[in-house]
Protein backbone atom coordinates (compact mmCIF):
# COMPACT_ATOMS: atom_id res chain seq x y z
CA UNK A 1 0.00 0.00 0.00
CA UNK A 2 1.19 3.05 -0.90
CA UNK A 3 0.69 7.05 0.56
CA UNK A 4 -2.87 8.19 0.16
CA UNK A 5 -3.51 12.04 -0.30
CA UNK A 6 -5.63 14.13 2.23
CA UNK A 7 -8.57 15.95 1.09
CA UNK A 8 -8.54 19.76 2.72
CA UNK A 9 -11.40 22.05 2.10
CA UNK A 10 -10.40 26.12 2.09
CA UNK A 11 -13.11 28.42 3.13
CA UNK A 12 -12.35 32.12 3.82
CA UNK A 13 -14.37 35.28 3.73
CA UNK A 14 -13.99 37.32 0.11
CA UNK A 15 -10.80 39.57 1.43
CA UNK A 16 -8.88 36.84 3.85
CA UNK A 17 -6.21 36.26 1.21
CA UNK A 18 -7.48 32.40 0.64
CA UNK A 19 -6.60 32.53 -3.22
CA UNK A 20 -3.45 34.32 -2.69
CA UNK A 21 -2.28 31.63 0.13
CA UNK A 22 -3.37 28.68 -1.90
CA UNK A 23 -1.16 30.04 -4.81
CA UNK A 24 1.83 30.79 -2.60
CA UNK A 25 1.53 27.44 -2.08
CA UNK A 26 1.26 25.44 -5.46
CA UNK A 27 3.77 28.32 -6.82
CA UNK A 28 6.94 25.59 -6.90
CA UNK A 29 4.16 23.26 -8.55
CA UNK A 30 4.64 20.65 -5.55
CA UNK A 31 4.31 17.02 -6.94
CA UNK A 32 2.22 16.33 -3.90
CA UNK A 33 -0.36 18.91 -3.99
CA UNK A 34 -3.38 20.42 -6.40
CA UNK A 35 -6.12 22.83 -6.10
CA UNK A 36 -9.29 21.20 -7.30
CA UNK A 37 -10.27 22.49 -10.78
CA UNK A 38 -14.26 23.10 -10.50
CA UNK A 39 -17.07 22.95 -12.82
CA UNK A 40 -18.82 26.79 -13.73
CA UNK A 41 -21.60 28.11 -16.15
CA UNK A 42 -20.14 31.28 -15.73
CA UNK A 43 -18.21 33.20 -18.72
CA UNK A 44 -14.51 33.23 -18.73
CA UNK A 45 -12.98 36.56 -16.60
CA UNK A 46 -10.03 37.84 -18.56
CA UNK A 47 -6.76 35.68 -18.12
CA UNK A 48 -9.01 32.95 -17.19
CA UNK A 49 -7.89 29.33 -19.05
CA UNK A 50 -10.28 26.44 -19.11
CA UNK A 51 -9.35 23.55 -17.60
CA UNK A 52 -6.43 24.94 -15.89
CA UNK A 53 -8.83 27.57 -13.55
CA UNK A 54 -12.56 26.20 -14.38
CA UNK A 55 -14.24 23.65 -16.56
CA UNK A 56 -16.67 25.84 -18.21
CA UNK A 57 -19.27 24.34 -19.04
CA UNK A 58 -23.11 25.01 -20.33
CA UNK A 59 -25.97 24.89 -17.67
CA UNK A 60 -27.00 21.79 -20.06
CA UNK A 61 -23.64 20.08 -19.83
CA UNK A 62 -23.89 21.26 -16.07
CA UNK A 63 -27.23 19.69 -15.54
CA UNK A 64 -26.36 16.84 -17.24
CA UNK A 65 -23.48 16.10 -14.89
CA UNK A 66 -25.29 17.00 -11.86
CA UNK A 67 -27.93 14.05 -13.08
CA UNK A 68 -25.02 12.00 -13.64
CA UNK A 69 -23.85 12.22 -9.96
CA UNK A 70 -20.84 13.63 -11.06
CA UNK A 71 -19.91 16.42 -8.19
CA UNK A 72 -18.63 16.17 -4.98
CA UNK A 73 -20.69 19.39 -4.26
CA UNK A 74 -22.04 21.85 -6.47
CA UNK A 75 -23.98 24.82 -5.81
CA UNK A 76 -25.82 27.71 -7.87
CA UNK A 77 -24.24 30.89 -6.76
CA UNK A 78 -25.50 34.63 -8.58
CA UNK A 79 -27.68 32.33 -10.56
CA UNK A 80 -23.94 30.63 -12.16
CA UNK A 81 -23.60 26.92 -11.13
CA UNK A 82 -20.27 25.76 -9.17
CA UNK A 83 -19.11 22.18 -8.64
CA UNK A 84 -16.18 19.86 -7.96
CA UNK A 85 -16.39 16.57 -10.05
CA UNK A 86 -15.77 13.44 -7.77
CA UNK A 87 -14.13 11.28 -9.53
CA UNK A 88 -10.99 14.07 -10.94
CA UNK A 89 -10.79 13.84 -6.81
CA UNK A 90 -10.89 10.57 -5.40
CA UNK A 91 -8.56 9.95 -8.56
CA UNK A 92 -6.07 12.18 -7.57
CA UNK A 93 -6.31 11.22 -3.95
CA UNK A 94 -5.46 7.45 -4.61
CA UNK A 95 -2.19 8.75 -6.36
CA UNK A 96 -0.87 9.95 -3.31
CA UNK A 97 -1.38 13.74 -3.90
CA UNK A 98 -3.01 16.01 -1.49
CA UNK A 99 -6.30 17.92 -3.28
CA UNK A 100 -7.58 21.38 -2.25
CA UNK A 101 -11.18 22.36 -2.47
CA UNK A 102 -11.24 26.03 -2.65
CA UNK A 103 -15.33 26.39 -1.85
CA UNK A 104 -17.76 28.12 0.39
CA UNK A 105 -19.38 26.81 4.22
CA UNK A 106 -22.21 25.37 1.79
CA UNK A 107 -19.88 23.37 -0.32
CA UNK A 108 -18.05 22.22 2.64
CA UNK A 109 -20.73 20.72 4.24
CA UNK A 110 -21.68 18.44 1.55
CA UNK A 111 -17.95 17.22 0.85
CA UNK A 112 -18.02 16.34 4.64
CA UNK A 113 -21.60 14.37 4.20
CA UNK A 114 -19.25 12.57 1.37
CA UNK A 115 -16.08 12.16 2.51
CA UNK A 116 -16.05 13.10 7.07
CA UNK A 117 -12.38 12.59 7.28
CA UNK A 118 -11.32 15.60 4.40
CA UNK A 119 -9.79 18.66 6.89
CA UNK A 120 -11.34 21.75 6.91
CA UNK A 121 -8.98 25.13 7.09
CA UNK A 122 -11.20 28.39 7.59
CA UNK A 123 -8.69 31.30 6.79
CA UNK A 124 -10.20 34.68 8.74
CA UNK A 125 -9.08 38.09 8.29
CA UNK A 126 -7.49 39.92 11.37
CA UNK A 127 -9.83 42.62 12.03
CA UNK A 128 -13.36 43.76 10.69
CA UNK A 129 -11.36 47.35 9.98
CA UNK A 130 -8.64 45.24 8.51
CA UNK A 131 -11.47 43.34 6.29
CA UNK A 132 -12.76 46.30 5.39
CA UNK A 133 -10.35 47.74 3.91
CA UNK A 134 -9.13 45.28 1.91
CA UNK A 135 -12.58 44.48 0.67
CA UNK A 136 -12.73 48.77 0.00
CA UNK A 137 -8.99 48.87 -1.43
CA UNK A 138 -10.15 47.17 -4.85
CA UNK A 139 -11.47 50.56 -5.59
CA UNK A 140 -13.93 49.38 -8.38
CA UNK A 141 -16.76 48.93 -6.59
CA UNK A 142 -19.98 51.40 -4.70
CA UNK A 143 -20.05 51.81 -1.22
CA UNK A 144 -23.50 49.55 -1.28
CA UNK A 145 -21.44 46.87 -3.14
CA UNK A 146 -19.36 47.27 -0.45
CA UNK A 147 -21.50 46.73 2.38
CA UNK A 148 -23.19 44.24 0.82
CA UNK A 149 -19.69 42.41 0.32
CA UNK A 150 -18.97 42.77 3.94
CA UNK A 151 -21.95 41.85 4.77
CA UNK A 152 -21.75 38.49 3.00
CA UNK A 153 -18.50 38.03 4.78
CA UNK A 154 -19.51 38.57 7.81
CA UNK A 155 -22.36 35.13 6.87
CA UNK A 156 -19.62 33.29 6.02
CA UNK A 157 -17.48 33.71 9.13
CA UNK A 158 -20.05 33.36 11.04
CA UNK A 159 -19.15 29.23 9.78
CA UNK A 160 -15.81 29.16 10.78
CA UNK A 161 -16.25 26.61 13.60
CA UNK A 162 -17.49 23.92 11.45
CA UNK A 163 -13.86 23.81 10.48
CA UNK A 164 -10.67 21.65 11.64
CA UNK A 165 -8.03 25.01 11.77
CA UNK A 166 -8.24 27.91 11.77
CA UNK A 167 -5.62 30.37 10.18
CA UNK A 168 -5.51 33.79 11.32
CA UNK A 169 -4.54 35.88 8.13
CA UNK A 170 -2.47 38.82 9.76
CA UNK A 171 0.70 38.65 8.57
CA UNK A 172 0.98 36.52 5.06
CA UNK A 173 4.32 34.55 5.53
CA UNK A 174 3.18 33.47 8.60
CA UNK A 175 -0.45 32.35 7.59
CA UNK A 176 1.17 30.33 4.85
CA UNK A 177 3.83 28.87 7.39
CA UNK A 178 0.48 27.76 9.17
CA UNK A 179 -1.40 26.27 6.29
CA UNK A 180 2.41 24.30 5.80
CA UNK A 181 1.97 23.01 9.02
CA UNK A 182 -1.19 21.95 8.92
CA UNK A 183 -0.64 20.14 5.44
CA UNK A 184 2.29 18.30 6.80
CA UNK A 185 1.33 17.22 9.66
CA UNK A 186 -2.28 15.63 8.05
CA UNK A 187 0.60 13.46 5.82
CA UNK A 188 2.23 12.29 9.83
CA UNK A 189 -1.68 11.14 10.94
CA UNK A 190 -1.28 7.79 12.57
CA UNK A 191 -3.42 6.25 9.80
CA UNK A 192 -1.84 8.23 6.90
CA UNK A 193 1.07 6.74 8.37
CA UNK A 194 0.57 3.10 8.96
CA UNK A 195 -0.71 3.21 4.90
CA UNK A 196 2.43 5.07 3.83
CA UNK A 197 4.88 3.20 6.03
CA UNK A 198 2.59 -0.80 6.42
CA UNK A 199 6.70 -2.50 5.08
CA UNK A 200 8.72 -0.90 7.29
CA UNK A 201 5.87 -1.89 10.32
CA UNK A 202 5.36 -5.37 9.16
CA UNK A 203 9.69 -5.42 10.04
CA UNK A 204 9.63 -3.37 13.17
CA UNK A 205 7.30 -5.11 14.20
CA UNK A 206 8.16 -8.58 13.69
CA UNK A 207 9.27 -10.79 16.72
CA UNK B 1 -9.77 34.38 27.65
CA UNK B 2 -6.47 33.32 26.18
CA UNK B 3 -4.52 30.93 24.58
CA UNK B 4 -4.04 27.29 26.28
CA UNK B 5 -1.39 24.61 25.75
CA UNK B 6 -1.48 21.70 24.34
CA UNK B 7 -0.47 18.47 26.38
CA UNK B 8 1.72 16.00 23.78
CA UNK B 9 2.31 12.75 24.83
CA UNK B 10 5.72 11.07 23.08
CA UNK B 11 6.51 7.90 22.72
CA UNK B 12 8.50 5.75 21.32
CA UNK B 13 11.29 2.55 21.90
CA UNK B 14 14.71 3.22 22.71
CA UNK B 15 16.86 4.18 20.03
CA UNK B 16 14.38 6.10 17.95
CA UNK B 17 15.86 8.82 18.69
CA UNK B 18 12.86 10.23 21.05
CA UNK B 19 15.26 12.39 23.70
CA UNK B 20 17.50 13.75 20.83
CA UNK B 21 14.18 15.40 19.29
CA UNK B 22 12.60 16.45 22.35
CA UNK B 23 16.40 18.35 23.78
CA UNK B 24 16.65 19.81 19.86
CA UNK B 25 12.60 21.25 20.36
CA UNK B 26 13.82 23.03 23.39
CA UNK B 27 17.32 24.15 22.59
CA UNK B 28 16.70 27.38 22.23
CA UNK B 29 14.41 27.01 25.70
CA UNK B 30 11.44 28.50 23.66
CA UNK B 31 8.57 30.22 26.33
CA UNK B 32 6.03 28.46 24.96
CA UNK B 33 6.59 24.76 25.46
CA UNK B 34 8.53 22.63 28.32
CA UNK B 35 9.04 19.28 29.06
CA UNK B 36 7.43 17.78 32.14
CA UNK B 37 9.61 16.95 34.92
CA UNK B 38 8.82 13.33 36.30
CA UNK B 39 9.59 12.14 40.08
CA UNK B 40 11.65 9.07 40.09
CA UNK B 41 12.55 6.82 43.63
CA UNK B 42 15.84 5.48 41.02
CA UNK B 43 19.23 7.24 41.93
CA UNK B 44 20.28 10.30 39.93
CA UNK B 45 22.71 9.34 37.22
CA UNK B 46 26.15 11.16 36.45
CA UNK B 47 25.04 14.31 34.95
CA UNK B 48 21.74 14.37 36.18
CA UNK B 49 20.26 17.65 38.13
CA UNK B 50 16.94 17.41 40.72
CA UNK B 51 13.93 19.59 39.73
CA UNK B 52 15.78 19.83 35.81
CA UNK B 53 16.02 16.20 34.95
CA UNK B 54 13.92 14.58 37.55
CA UNK B 55 12.50 15.08 41.22
CA UNK B 56 14.45 12.49 42.63
CA UNK B 57 12.24 11.18 45.77
CA UNK B 58 12.47 8.27 48.39
CA UNK B 59 9.77 5.10 47.75
CA UNK B 60 7.87 5.89 50.46
CA UNK B 61 7.31 9.62 49.64
CA UNK B 62 6.29 8.54 45.90
CA UNK B 63 3.78 6.40 47.96
CA UNK B 64 2.71 9.25 49.90
CA UNK B 65 1.87 11.18 46.60
CA UNK B 66 0.10 8.55 45.20
CA UNK B 67 -1.98 8.36 47.82
CA UNK B 68 -2.46 12.29 47.65
CA UNK B 69 -3.74 11.88 43.84
CA UNK B 70 -0.64 13.83 43.02
CA UNK B 71 0.31 12.47 39.59
CA UNK B 72 -1.43 12.20 36.15
CA UNK B 73 0.51 8.95 35.42
CA UNK B 74 2.67 6.68 37.78
CA UNK B 75 4.12 3.51 36.77
CA UNK B 76 6.62 1.18 38.53
CA UNK B 77 9.80 0.05 35.57
CA UNK B 78 12.45 -1.85 36.84
CA UNK B 79 11.67 -1.74 40.51
CA UNK B 80 11.54 1.97 40.31
CA UNK B 81 8.69 4.35 40.07
CA UNK B 82 8.09 6.77 37.83
CA UNK B 83 5.38 9.74 37.68
CA UNK B 84 4.17 12.72 36.30
CA UNK B 85 2.80 15.06 39.05
CA UNK B 86 -1.09 16.57 37.53
CA UNK B 87 -1.10 19.71 39.49
CA UNK B 88 2.14 21.22 37.46
CA UNK B 89 1.12 19.95 34.35
CA UNK B 90 -2.47 21.60 34.18
CA UNK B 91 -0.75 24.94 35.93
CA UNK B 92 1.50 25.16 32.92
CA UNK B 93 -0.99 24.34 29.95
CA UNK B 94 -3.15 27.18 31.66
CA UNK B 95 -0.99 29.83 31.47
CA UNK B 96 -0.29 28.91 27.22
CA UNK B 97 2.45 26.81 27.64
CA UNK B 98 2.55 23.58 25.38
CA UNK B 99 3.90 20.33 28.07
CA UNK B 100 5.64 17.15 26.49
CA UNK B 101 5.11 13.75 28.32
CA UNK B 102 8.06 11.88 27.58
CA UNK B 103 6.05 8.63 28.55
CA UNK B 104 5.68 5.05 27.40
CA UNK B 105 2.84 3.50 26.60
CA UNK B 106 1.04 2.14 29.60
CA UNK B 107 1.24 5.84 31.10
CA UNK B 108 -0.09 6.96 27.73
CA UNK B 109 -2.91 5.25 28.32
CA UNK B 110 -3.45 6.49 31.84
CA UNK B 111 -2.79 10.42 30.43
CA UNK B 112 -5.58 9.82 27.86
CA UNK B 113 -8.28 8.36 30.01
CA UNK B 114 -7.72 11.93 32.66
CA UNK B 115 -7.51 13.88 29.71
CA UNK B 116 -8.44 12.48 25.93
CA UNK B 117 -7.41 15.86 24.63
CA UNK B 118 -3.65 15.28 25.01
CA UNK B 119 -2.13 14.81 21.66
CA UNK B 120 -0.53 11.19 20.95
CA UNK B 121 2.82 11.37 18.86
CA UNK B 122 5.18 8.22 18.76
CA UNK B 123 8.54 8.35 16.86
CA UNK B 124 9.63 5.40 14.83
CA UNK B 125 13.06 3.96 13.81
CA UNK B 126 13.41 3.88 9.99
CA UNK B 127 14.12 0.18 9.97
CA UNK B 128 14.52 -3.06 12.26
CA UNK B 129 18.40 -3.27 11.34
CA UNK B 130 18.99 0.31 12.39
CA UNK B 131 17.23 0.03 15.71
CA UNK B 132 19.39 -2.58 16.23
CA UNK B 133 22.47 -0.48 15.20
CA UNK B 134 21.51 2.12 17.11
CA UNK B 135 20.67 0.08 20.39
CA UNK B 136 24.08 -2.02 19.44
CA UNK B 137 25.90 1.17 19.08
CA UNK B 138 25.94 2.40 22.64
CA UNK B 139 28.92 -0.61 23.02
CA UNK B 140 28.40 -1.16 26.58
CA UNK B 141 25.91 -4.23 26.84
CA UNK B 142 26.45 -7.49 26.50
CA UNK B 143 24.42 -9.82 23.10
CA UNK B 144 21.68 -10.85 25.82
CA UNK B 145 21.12 -7.66 27.31
CA UNK B 146 20.60 -5.78 23.33
CA UNK B 147 17.87 -9.14 22.79
CA UNK B 148 16.20 -8.30 25.57
CA UNK B 149 15.99 -4.56 24.69
CA UNK B 150 15.03 -5.60 21.08
CA UNK B 151 12.58 -7.25 22.69
CA UNK B 152 11.07 -4.06 24.62
CA UNK B 153 11.84 -2.01 21.94
CA UNK B 154 9.04 -4.30 19.81
CA UNK B 155 6.75 -4.48 22.68
CA UNK B 156 6.50 -0.71 23.00
CA UNK B 157 6.11 0.04 19.18
CA UNK B 158 3.17 -2.67 18.88
CA UNK B 159 1.23 0.39 20.65
CA UNK B 160 1.72 3.25 18.01
CA UNK B 161 -1.37 2.69 16.68
CA UNK B 162 -2.86 4.40 20.17
CA UNK B 163 -1.26 7.72 18.97
CA UNK B 164 -2.61 10.75 16.91
CA UNK B 165 1.02 11.05 15.01
CA UNK B 166 3.91 8.83 13.85
CA UNK B 167 6.90 10.07 12.88
CA UNK B 168 9.77 7.96 11.26
CA UNK B 169 13.24 9.41 12.59
CA UNK B 170 15.11 8.49 9.53
CA UNK B 171 16.85 11.96 9.18
CA UNK B 172 16.94 14.14 11.68
CA UNK B 173 16.44 17.32 10.73
CA UNK B 174 13.15 16.24 8.97
CA UNK B 175 11.95 14.39 12.06
CA UNK B 176 12.39 17.62 13.82
CA UNK B 177 10.59 19.58 11.43
CA UNK B 178 7.42 16.88 11.56
CA UNK B 179 7.24 17.32 15.40
CA UNK B 180 7.39 21.43 15.27
CA UNK B 181 4.63 20.83 11.98
CA UNK B 182 2.18 18.88 14.61
CA UNK B 183 2.37 21.51 17.82
CA UNK B 184 2.05 23.65 14.79
CA UNK B 185 -0.80 22.30 13.73
CA UNK B 186 -2.57 21.63 17.34
CA UNK B 187 -2.11 25.63 17.90
CA UNK B 188 -4.02 26.54 15.23
CA UNK B 189 -7.32 23.98 15.41
CA UNK B 190 -10.40 25.06 15.75
CA UNK B 191 -11.38 25.45 19.28
CA UNK B 192 -7.49 26.84 20.26
CA UNK B 193 -8.33 29.73 17.79
CA UNK B 194 -11.61 30.08 19.09
CA UNK B 195 -10.04 30.73 22.29
CA UNK B 196 -6.81 32.72 21.21
CA UNK B 197 -9.03 35.03 19.55
CA UNK B 198 -12.58 35.53 21.06
CA UNK B 199 -12.32 39.12 21.06
CA UNK B 200 -11.38 39.56 17.28
CA UNK B 201 -13.87 36.96 16.48
CA UNK B 202 -16.51 39.03 18.31
CA UNK B 203 -15.04 41.88 15.98
CA UNK B 204 -15.58 40.15 12.90
CA UNK B 205 -18.63 38.43 13.35
CA UNK B 206 -20.35 41.41 14.89
CA UNK B 207 -23.44 42.30 12.26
Amino acid sequence: MSARGNLFIVSAPSGAGKSSLIAALLQDKPADMQVSVSHTTRAPRPGETNGQHYHFVSVDQFKGLIAEGAFFEWAEVFGNYYGTSRHAVEDTLARGIDVFLDIDWQGAQQVRKLMPEAIGVFILPPSKTELERRLTGRGQDSAEVIASRMAKAVSEMSHYNEYDYVIVNDDFDSALADLRAIIRAARLSCAGQARTHSDMLNDLLAE
